[in-house]
């Protein structure tokens, strides 16, 4: 007999299959895809775009999943059935709330608002995105109207990327972090031991690049049999399905850190999506939480892992063995204490452990700031250099590497810059509580081995996919919520170490 | 105003989208894809092809196309807007014949047909084939009952690759060529001076071949810049628009030819999409007019001009530059002597350009004595093999190196055979008109510039697309329909030279 949960279920399989398939033609047109062919493939996922959102708008939709609502009879929150329901009704909800004509007028403002970003980035004149600026927050100011809300007008567009986190929380949570680093960075830079890092600087193979990528990747616990590595100019991580996650990385003839460190930052992306239970295949449940629970994996691996002295003990001979002249004379304490230098910058990306999330600090505040409406788009590059020297106590020489340097508001999305930090402070919470429930993986760390560690978050992250809200998980996994202390004690340990205070 | 022809543009282009999406699934699966990504992406394909069967047998669909054609107003024959319009009707007319029970069995059967296709041919037991094999035979006589015909049972299988096409005709020219080609092999076997092809079989470097195939695909006038080479297992050709026609290549280590033939064969076909009218553009005229012209463009690359003195004369020292080690010490003649082999052998795609058409006839000759019920799917081997001695006075040593070769058979893809065989003929017939009719193609051809032979092809081919049938394109581009007699020059004379008769 056909249920009314097997009806939803068709139908959330169809969606699904479509939004795979639009994943494989946008991780298709990243890695192979012919420059001529662009065209044609905007037209191509415009079409299954359009078509998806059809689907999961429609009234018969919401009929499905009221109709299946119904039939649940008393299954536990945590189920199958009742997570994806009340994931569907939620998506639904905010679906229906945008009408076709903002969903049109956004997409082409925000496509015009790229090409002036663009344009503006590449000739350093901020005169040219700003009209656009105003127009893209206008959109954002907008979107928070459709979507509704209580207290404060950012908090829906949080909400989009993290569910259910308030901006008053996060304000706090980063304020307690600003209120920690800044100090620590001072101490650092007029206190510290000198930390020398050009050995990451030199001529490195390319080739070889590619085979300690690969090897690093399946030491942190990247299934290859369920994965691929491709090169992309922005590297990324996506997933098919829990079978087949893909990562990407760029390689630099004369820098080794951004196919090292990207390699496994992705990694870190790629297996919280091969470890999502089998149970949520082809539902939107066999993804990561949010944007933020996400990027804690990917940071754990980058970092927390690695980036430590006992995971370099073990792997930095191979990495010898791949560059003998690069790093035939360093020692892995000489290549621990390089690739942790920590140098106020002015490029988010490109930002060490202990500073970016300062990066994002400010961000963060000029974005309430802008949807609020105290803040102008014309006075933004301004604003920018301000909050960059109260906190890093640097100023950008132009807007290219000051207001102009990321995509993300030439699109409205607004809110998915505090989720970068939120990963940050996730990934230390997650990292600490995992070594205090179990002594095994605090050794197995220390020795070098992240095994223990992944089967942690396998039980406790990864498996359960989206079944729950970013605040739900924390509270599972850790037993407290999102709280700033163990960031802060984790760097406050490392990089004292490291610098000698 | 939205004229009835722009709104049945709109739908021909969402369908076109959709079914180029599943084309870049497909692609991906055989050249990128994880095994075990296979479950999953099984089911996002089957979900795009319902999705895309649904668009295209609605009734809507019929009455888009009733109302555009009632709308045209005289348009040339040849017009973007008729021709597209003849296409729909046709297939339209051709998808709505065949009931969904119909489809959903065939998928099923010949999923489970491939499957036991497979183990009878690893293991080499045709008994278990045999009765999916007659299984898969009652599809084909299913289908063509469905689809209906005048003359020969056969015929409706053959119109789906080949429009238009009559058995009758195609087996009288098959005759013609039989008769042309196994006197002019036993000649070669009889009084043929012997060619040595040894400095195939070497040890070639793979990154090499890699760089070389890059270099010859260029040659040959595929554009890169609107392509993309990778690798697969079963090498093949596919487009996503005329901007991005992609090829694939296999690679042996110790064998030049699947790469170097491989690579200009699926250029060949690529450079046709890429050939396709601007105009066309988004709708299925954008394509090859029918399998057989598709396969005579790759045939041509690969063989009229792939395996031609005076192309290797271009472009041999740069061969030997590759591989200085196998090739140092050959002349250009020594090689195109070797690649120009004639050698009966048992297995199709290893055929020389001389004896390949005879498997054809063999496959074509069987297909309709199973379809007319004359042949039983228990006699297959045994026929096979009397056939296979007939025309290349060979027999197979077992039943692998004989009718278990071919996947065709396990899907109902009968009609497709001859196609292989009516590209060659195409082939020397486009060849042979295109030098008739303009000197200077004659001119660099012997020189080893395949540039104005392009020109013809694209000018009279390639930016047709798919609007004409595939005897409309002959006779337009030749002056008359298809013949045997071209080919048949074109071999007697080339081999007559290499073997000295």
């Amino acid at each position: 007999m056909t249920t009314p949960f097997d009806l939803l279920l068709q139908r959330v399989y169809e969606i699904h299959d479509l939004q795979k398939a639009q994943a494989v033609l946008s991780w298709d047109r990243e890695v192979n895809m012919p420059a001529a062919g662009m065209t044609a493939r905007t037209q191509q996922m415009t079409t299954l775009n359009r078509l998806i959102h059809t689907m999961q708008t429609s009234p018969e939709m919401g009929e499905l999943i009221e109709n299946a609502a119904a039939s649940l009879n008393g299954d536990d929150y945590d189920s199958f059935a009742a997570s994806l329901i009340r994931f569907l009704r939620r998506d639904y909800e905010i679906n229906t709330k945008l009408p076709p004509e903002f969903v049109a007028r956004r997409t082409q403002i925000s496509a015009q608002a790229n090409v002036a970003w663009k344009s503006a980035r590449e000739q350093n004149d901020f005169a040219i995105f700003q009209p656009w600026l105003a127009q893209v927050v206008g959109l954002g100011q907008e979107l928070a109207d459709l979507y509704g809300y209580e207290d404060e007008k950012y908090d829906p567009l949080l909400d989009k990327f993290e569910q259910d986190a308030r901006t008053a929380d996060v304000r706090a949570v980063f304020n307690a972090v600003k209120a920690a680093t800044v100090p620590l960075l001072r101490a650092i830079q007029e206190r510290g031991q000198p930390v020398d890092s050009r050995i990451l600087h030199q001529p490195y193979d390319i080739a070889q690049q590619q085979a300690f990528a690969r090897y690093i990747a399946a030491a942190v616990g990247y299934d290859f049999n369920s994965g691929h590595l491709g090169t992309a100019t922005h590297p990324f991580a996506t997933s098919f399905s829990r079978h087949d996650a893909r990562i990407t990385t760029r390689w630099y003839s004369d820098f080794l850190n951004p196919s090292l460190f990207g390699t496994l930052h992705e990694s870190g992306h790629a297996m919280y999506e091969q470890g999502t239970g089998e149970e949520l295949a082809r539902t939107p449940l066999a993804r990561g939480a949010s944007s933020g629970i996400h990027e804690s994996q990917s940071r754990m691996i980058e970092n927390n892992i690695g980036r430590s002295l006992g995971f370099w003990r073990v792997h930095f001979p191979q990495l010898q063995a791949h560059f003998p002249t690069a790093l035939g004379a360093a020692t892995v304490e000489d290549f621990y204490r390089a690739i942790n230098k920590v140098q106020p910058s002015y490029i988010r990306v490109e930002a060490d452990e202990l500073t970016y999330n300062l990066h994002i600090i400010l961000r963060f505040e000029l974005e309430q700031a802008l949807i609020n409406g105290d803040l102008g788009a014309a006075d933004v590059p301004a604003a920018w250099n301000d909050k960059m020297h109260e906190l890093l106590g640097i100023t950008p020489p132009t807007n290219r590497e000051g207001c102009l340097q990321d995509i993300h508001w030439s699109r409205p999305s607004f809110g998915y810059f505090p989720t970068y930090a939120l990963g940050n402070l996730y990934a230390a919470q997650f990292f600490e509580a995992a070594q205090a429930q179990n002594p095994t993986i605090r050794e197995d760390l220390a020795n070098g081995s992240p095994a223990a560690m992944l089967q942690w978050l396998r039980q406790n992250i990864h498996q359960h996919g989206r079944k729950f809200t970013p605040a739900e998980l924390v509270q599972r996994a850790t037993g407290q919520p999102l709280t700033h202390e163990p960031f802060v004690r984790y760097v406050t340990a490392k990089f004292g170490q490291i610098y000698g205070l």
